[in-house]
């Protein structure tokens, strides 16, 4: 693999020596015998200098290539003059076209323009495959590889087994109708929506355990903060509860803000997003799900049990001076059944919910879970599964009850929202390469 | 999260210093007034000492405590002599169970015995939740998390960028009988088989790209080479060649073999297993498809055109010293569309498979993709995709060869094989937490 990157040859490359050099041309500029092609790859960008007298019969060809094609070059680095500063061009002995661009589409996918803006919505995901090297999208998917990467670095660093959940799965963390479902060998299976119950049966093996995983959510949603595929990050720990679990959390996105505003620094100056790590600083303040409906209920009647919507949540972020904010002990109707029920209001849960500020929203929560095999099965006959069927299918998740299995918890965070939230996107489809969104064709 | 774990007891406290201790119980001697506790966890084993005279009344129910249960033990570090040699171990002020094991399974999951053994195969699926704690069964899986992470390492190392190609498609690589389908919002979608069409997509943005991702097939093979959900590293390159790509093929799996014998060594020696870093060193032995059958058929007939089956394979590395073998030049009538035909005989491809020594078969392969929209369409027809709606289906494909696509090609490696192959397992289920195996009911 010898292939040199342009960013190689602007910084380590001697001048006058002779390079082989691959990229896309960017823009070309023909000054009759003389043309300048602006070659980009995803590391650079460089000039090469083509001329007439030198290039003959090939002159022609190269003239006429189309910007977004793909080209290989050979000649010599040179610095040239560009408004008194230093600038290094290649001076070319042969140009080739390796991979026309032949298409018709505007704006072009390599240009300048606002590719997140909601007016582009539509032509950019009709044409995902073409505009993801657009300048700003590939940012953000550089941004992406690496914090998938520094997650990964992060649990490691700190002693975590990595876990490989299966996706098709009979087991579900909430309802069937949420859930998508096909015929596996004439059995009825699921995609995944969730991988606690895996998970929790690897701390019987780990203690520590995490996982980065697809996870799947058939939500009729056509919000900003929903997909039907989505990764997702879920950590399971022995010995923990909620005290712990929330402190855990608290680390890893300080952590994240922290490494991606380091080595992210690139993608996020071409995004024009600025990152301050002390704005994740923990500890978070946190209030009860009780408190937060009492503050909500000065403003307007809010109904008692459901699920907080993204505007209230912004609301009370913004009345504790927009910092990240804990929202504890939620109402167990509103929360799915492996969740420990609260000893001492037994209509809550040991759960708690982040919430990021700016409208932002929910972008993760923990959970003590359950840790006695009678309070399971209240759980599961309160939300429906308590059916012969039912219990067969959750049978090895009943059975860790029964298998040592010590008082635990976990986390579950949607990554994409974070990473989202880190560049300040306006929408979470922005940070997949392909993402599935409801009401939109799948291809590609 | 100031959990101590078994290991940071052994190495970093101090004598007589008192502890918190979580574990579970492994073994336990009843010695009348004084119990010895085994306890484990995930990082080592420890002695605890338990007096009747010190415990009281809590004494009765510690010593009816079964293995596999999770306890609490506060107490202080202590040497005793064990055979001569000096050992530690922590005399118990409390003990508090804080997870019974109920259970009657045989073997105990803790025990050891012969895991991976055949005969246990079926009450090691069936119960497999529990069985992820043996002792052998963790250390493969501890070994795949490094595994999987080294992976990235290497990616990221050698600036790669990661994506995360979705799981729902309508584009395949193979046909639609090894597929899994179902029904999305009344459309027809498909399980990804392969994200080459996503990869080679992202190459315009990055030129360098790779995936570790679920890949789905519906294939009926109950071979220990197959399952129907596995981890597949998917890597795509521009500019590049069959010579280049089989190089960084075989960079990868010494990289990962040097890296794994060291990172990996405390799992191996668990295992019982030797790891040769020299065996893996490039480069490796190179035949074409031709020769493998010439060399086939001096001992029985050999059908030319047909995929290699594993015996034949296991004796063609037999006549080349057991090395990796590298089988280039596949029948374009063995082999999926997107791969290239050779222009110096149309009737093969630029691929080749990596086939890996003493049985274990093909552990991955490299090709060059088509280039051209015409090669494209004509590969698409002689697999029977040429109907409109075929065209439809793979639009995006197709028009990245209009989009200024350069040569480029790609590398396919089932990443449980190669973690089977470098601990020398008998199966490559035994590699992920919950194999999916034809035939097999997918719960968990």
């Amino acid at each position: 693999m010898k292939k040199i990157f342009i960013s190689n040859i602007l910084e380590s490359v001697q001048l006058q020596q002779q390079v082989e050099l691959f990229g896309w041309v960017k823009h070309i500029r023909n000054h009759n015998s003389i043309l300048f092609l602006d070659l980009v790859d995803s590391t650079g960008k460089i000039q090469v200098t083509v001329s007439k007298s030198r290039l003959k019969k090939h002159f022609e060809k190269v003239k006429d290539v189309r910007p977004g094609s793909a080209v290989r070059v050979t000649g010599h680095k040179h610095n040239f003059n560009n408004k008194g500063r230093k600038n290094i061009e290649i001076v070319a002995e042969t140009v080739g076209v390796l991979g026309d661009y032949n298409l018709k589409i505007t704006p072009h996918p390599r240009s300048k323009f606002h590719v997140f803006d909601e007016k582009y919505t539509d032509l950019v995901l009709k044409n995902r495959s073409l505009y993801l090297c657009n300048p700003k999208q590939a940012a953000v998917l550089s941004f992406k590889s690496k914090f998938v990467f520094e997650l990964h670095k992060y649990f490691q660093e700190n002693k975590f087994t990595f876990i490989e959940p299966p996706i098709l799965t009979e087991m579900l963390l909430y309802d069937d109708k949420t859930a998508f479902h096909f015929d596996y060998e004439g059995n009825k299976v699921w995609l995944s929506q969730c991988c606690t119950f895996q998970l929790e049966a690897a701390i019987l093996a780990f203690e520590k355990v995490y996982s980065i995983t697809p996870s799947f959510r058939s939500e009729h949603s056509r919000s900003d903060r929903h997909l039907n595929e989505y990764t997702h990050l879920k950590v399971e720990v022995a010995w923990s509860n909620l005290n712990d679990l929330s402190e855990l959390a608290e680390n890893i996105l300080y952590s994240m803000a922290i490494r991606m505003n380091e080595v992210g620094k690139k993608e996020l100056k071409i995004l024009g997003a600025s990152l301050h790590p002390d704005d994740y600083k923990p500890p978070y303040p946190s209030i009860t799900y009780d408190e937060a409906v009492r503050i909500l209920n000065k403003k307007g009647h809010f109904a008692y049990g459901k699920s907080l919507g993204r505007s209230r949540l912004t609301e009370l972020t913004k009345s504790f001076d927009n910092k990240h904010l804990w929202i504890k002990f939620i109402p167990r109707s509103a929360e799915a059944f492996p969740f420990s029920i609260n000893p001492a209001n037994k209509n809550l849960v040991l759960a708690a919910d982040l919430i990021a500020p700016y409208d932002f929203a929910e972008i993760g929560g923990v959970a003590e879970k359950i840790h006695s095999k009678d309070e399971l099965l209240e759980r599961m006959a309160e939300k429906g599964r308590s059916s012969s069927k039912n219990i067969e299918r959750y049978k090895s998740y009943i059975e860790l009850r029964d298998a040592g299995l010590p008082p635990h918890g976990g986390i579950g965070m949607g990554i994409d929202r974070i990473a989202r939230y880190l560049m300040k996107l306006p929408h979470v489809k922005d940070v997949l390469p392909f993402p599935r969104l409801f009401g939109r064709r799948w291809n590609p």
